[in-house]
């Protein structure tokens, strides 16, 4: 079995957290390197963590030595993840590309780059041949995975652009407190409470969603022309993020068109045999209380993004409600996914270190 | 100080205790009279009830004998105010009026009929008119107010359709589990979720809005021509439904110009002055992370509706979060601003019981 | 491989839903017939139950016709598991006893009864010879698993009371949700609250601790002498009984002796292989702060009790606190390991059905 | 009416906060200057708070500009409120009481100061003798309210102790995340959870009850020799402590008689008439599940303590469960009482400015 070696930016944090637990037992990645951006000399993982996860950090990766997020602390790696702030991420992960290394990033930091991709496998895939524009640039290369509201969003609109067309959207989110990592909101904040606003979420669902449903042209990612307006607030619910959709479709369908055209979805071969991608892509439930963040954000393993009360819209052509769990198809597992697709593509030989 | 004497029909349930707790010190109303669908010979209410608000029931309250749900029960009284379930009311108020009582029903019972005004005192006191064709069918009468989550949109809606005229609007609820009565969710089914179905809820906030905003005509309301997308969530909040909305005008207003109509929003003097009107009706907070259920939800001692978050929409014109007290603006204190507005208005000579 | 064939009593329960859930993949059991105390003709269980568990019931398990809880409708089980309420389960039980099959009890309505084994295999497994004693009422048998805090308190217990002796102990419970089955309290009652009192359960941990660690003689278990006093709350947790306990024993013994004492303790290698035993039975932890609910009570699939914070006590010998998963360890898995251990010992032939 | 002019030293933290909101309207206290730590020059306490209470600060705070925590910024007071951390407290208190003002504080920096008095007014006000102790250190003084959990537990143990004599006691808390003030538990570790460790709370308990319950001497206060086993828990609860308490006393007292000893105890006149002080410093209710943390904080406006659940202890004499407003009794409102009880002594005189 090939395998390649990887590390984590940013592994001490709550995305870098399931990142180690996800790869304790990945079939093609093997943990190498552990960075932090406040690593303290001499310590392990397994000492400066705070996990936050079921049980204890996996033994391997808690005897890693904490590495600085410096290229010469990864020369060991061909794929470095980085689930690095945003700010920190704006200068750390181009210094990484420019050391050669596939960086496979969840930061919001090169998201916008207009050479970067923005992926979602099962939507866009094609949009990794934006890597050749990069090469100008640097020796490794960048791609990124969508703010995890937009996951499960762009998950459940792909279908229904490709056989109605999809005009304009409204979505309201319920988001779980995962989602703002071990700097998130106190339970005084939250207890008996929800928080009406996540800074900058909207703005980012609504751009995210746009350029990855958008066109490959000679010029790059043409965004598509769709029109969104995003609610978000932040709920008491650990995990998952529940998001209640309504969308206006370029052609008439009934509820029972939409749900034939989500079960009838299936990701390309090449996506559904990496080891991430889960068995549906989507689910769709038919109980009128469903989907429910702490029931169903588990379903695929966190992979699958459940669908259900599809029914029409008073204003629009259909509302439903969306869950997507958002550590994992959010930000962890979407990382490994697109990381297991540059690595099946055949790309890191070109984009990346021996 | 002229008072009334009054009842409560179905006053063991969560809105019919709070009815108890808001009457023990108001200046016009005295309660006589305590009923119970399953009510028990002999028991008092303090015996009977299980009581959820802070602290003990009213001593005076508790020392009360429950009675059935009759009208001869409750001969002491001039107002009943009904908090009974829907196919319960079905048939107890339309017993009661028929017998002479105001009937005051915070239950969706009759809030379709078109002879019953759907009342939220501040918008639409002119529907009390519709008294006059109950007449025919029964000597006393009456009134409605809305389901918990339209209070707070409809009145959030009114100046603005005043002013630049409403169109459409799409709005997202994260409601309290009070709403749900104490028959509403168990802890097991919503600890760490969010459950997004609440029975009938949408259709309600659909159809009642329209009545609210219509006009009154020869042949009874209007209903308004605004056409409304709801999704409804039920939260792990205790009091307090909060609503995303996001709103088309006839003609285009700017958020400034939206927060000017709602500061500028004054009530009708007849309305200002009933003991229940809170000092202002809608309360307006800059702050971008507001309101908030557990912090803003007593403002106005629950009967103020708090919006925050005003900002344009990409798809219609304007977005905006807004918060109502379900179980007092939202129920209760709707039930008692409406038998305020009834005895104030001279109605009740008319309408009901000497 | 041999296999039982086992019926479920109450398998629409929380506890039952656990039951069916790990009898979908067991390798010695398999599930023949579900039975609920209000079931309804022709219905199947997955029509009848209101699943609680994460995602769907089990395809096979949905399927099966929801049965009455009578003999004749389990005529082709040999083993019956009990998650009956304890008024049911106080007629019924006896009624399958008699009719031949072997009763795994869940329920307390015989766990009192002189001749019924109550069991925690790895503390007190020589109590199955208490079978013998039931021969005279009934063909089959009845042994019971105990309460869920009970469970958890016994295995910490246990290995003090065999290396030092215990003589006393106060324990005080924060327990979750899930241990109150379906019907437990309301999101309204629980939401930013702790209830602090559980009907009965408090006098159960005291009574039930006693057989456990009882001696079995001539004349049936001899109870403990151990003196406990137990206080116990509900809070807001869906799955995971913290206790807290000061504990005094015969011979002093440091914390680190008492450390000493648990991570040797190893269950009888019969045991040990049975499939529902974890690897660990007792996990000790050396964190200041664990262990917790949430992060530990999946240890051992649910079925390894964790300890931590073990330092001395100002008034006894010592003071801890303990985490069992109550509905896996503190219900359907101990009914599992009773039920693994009665097939293992070969008692199945001469107490139950062929 | 006379009036003090007093300050707040920490008045952006969360017991800061309610101490601004208590004092707002308090009949002889007017606040004149707050201060914080992290003083930004320019800022008013309106800007610089992030405000965690209901609605928004009271106006007249809001206006006063932040302060630095020297003696110079706060010459316009006579008295100050300290809720400072215990670090910056330890240097802070010295210097305001060097400087002549009055310090009432809610820290933990002197509280084991053998010159400085851990006040409950209503158990040890006698211990303000120790001022007199104080006179060669300081022209000031320095008075301090104990730990959140300990008020509850003494004011529950102190009527025993003076009728039965207290010997030991056992108390497991479960504490609400506002004792943790501003910098406490995540929702992302508190949701779903309880943390079985507060670091030092065990210790502080068992220390300052013995500081409180002890008897003034020529030496300064003698502890008491009560024995205290203290296990302390953080629940998701936003404000109210319970604790479960065994006691044993020196005399045999049974369940009714500690209810006649809870109910008779009233303290001295001189505490009684001032304004923080509760109608009954003590409730006893009989229900069997109360006292509850959201339905029995605000009892006495939180000021009171709540007892309940009284029954004998297997072990020791007595179990009961007692609940405490943590921020208001346990912090902001005991330093309040603390501060009337001084200056209604006239001892401000003697130990204060002018």
């Amino acid at each position: 079995m090939a395998r390649w070696r990887v590390g984590i930016l940013g592994a001490t944090g709550l995305v870098g957290q399931h990142l180690v637990a996800r790869l304790a037992a990945h079939p093609w990645f093997e943990l190498r390197a552990v960075g932090a951006s406040e690593a303290r000399r001499g310590q392990t993982y397994g000492q400066a963590v705070s996990w936050q996860l079921d049980g204890a950090p996996p033994p391997a990766a808690a005897r890693l030595a904490l590495a600085p997020c410096e290229p010469g602390a990864f020369e060991d790696c061909q794929i470095v993840f980085s689930a690095l702030a945003r700010e920190v991420a704006l200068e750390v992960e181009p210094a990484f590309a420019a050391a050669g290394f596939a960086v496979v990033s969840n930061s919001a930091a090169l998201r916008d780059d207009p050479d970067v991709p923005l992926l979602v496998p099962e939507v866009n895939g094609a949009h990794l041949a934006l890597l050749e524009r990069q090469r100008p640039r640097w020796p490794g290369c960048v791609v990124t995975n969508p703010n995890c509201s937009t996951v499960g969003l762009v998950l459940s609109l792909a279908p229904l652009a490709a056989r109605f067309g999809v005009r304009r959207a409204f979505v309201a989110t319920m988001q779980a407190v995962s989602g703002a990592g071990l700097g998130g909101p106190s339970a005084l904040e939250l207890l008996d409470n929800v928080l009406p606003w996540i800074p900058g979420e909207e703005e980012k669902i609504e751009r995210e969603t746009r350029k990855i449903l958008g066109t490959l042209g000679a010029g790059g990612v043409e965004p598509a022309s769709l029109e969104l307006a995003a609610h978000c607030h932040r709920v008491p619910v650990r995990d998952g993020h529940l998001e209640a959709v309504s969308v206006e479709l370029d052609r008439p369908a009934s509820p029972e068109e939409a749900l034939e055209a989500w079960r009838a979805y299936i990701p390309p071969e090449s996506v559904r045999r990496l080891p991430s991608a889960p068995e549906r892509t989507l689910q769709v439930r038919l109980e009128p209380d469903r989907p429910q963040p702490r029931r169903d954000r588990d379903s695929g393993g966190g992979m699958t993004v459940v669908i259900g009360r599809v029914r029409s819209c008073p204003l629009f052509t259909l509302r439903y409600v969306l869950l997507v769990h958002n550590t994992i198809r959010g930000a962890a597992g979407a990382a490994l996914l697109n990381a297991e697709l540059l690595a099946a593509s055949g790309l890191l030989e070109r984009h990346g270190r021996p």
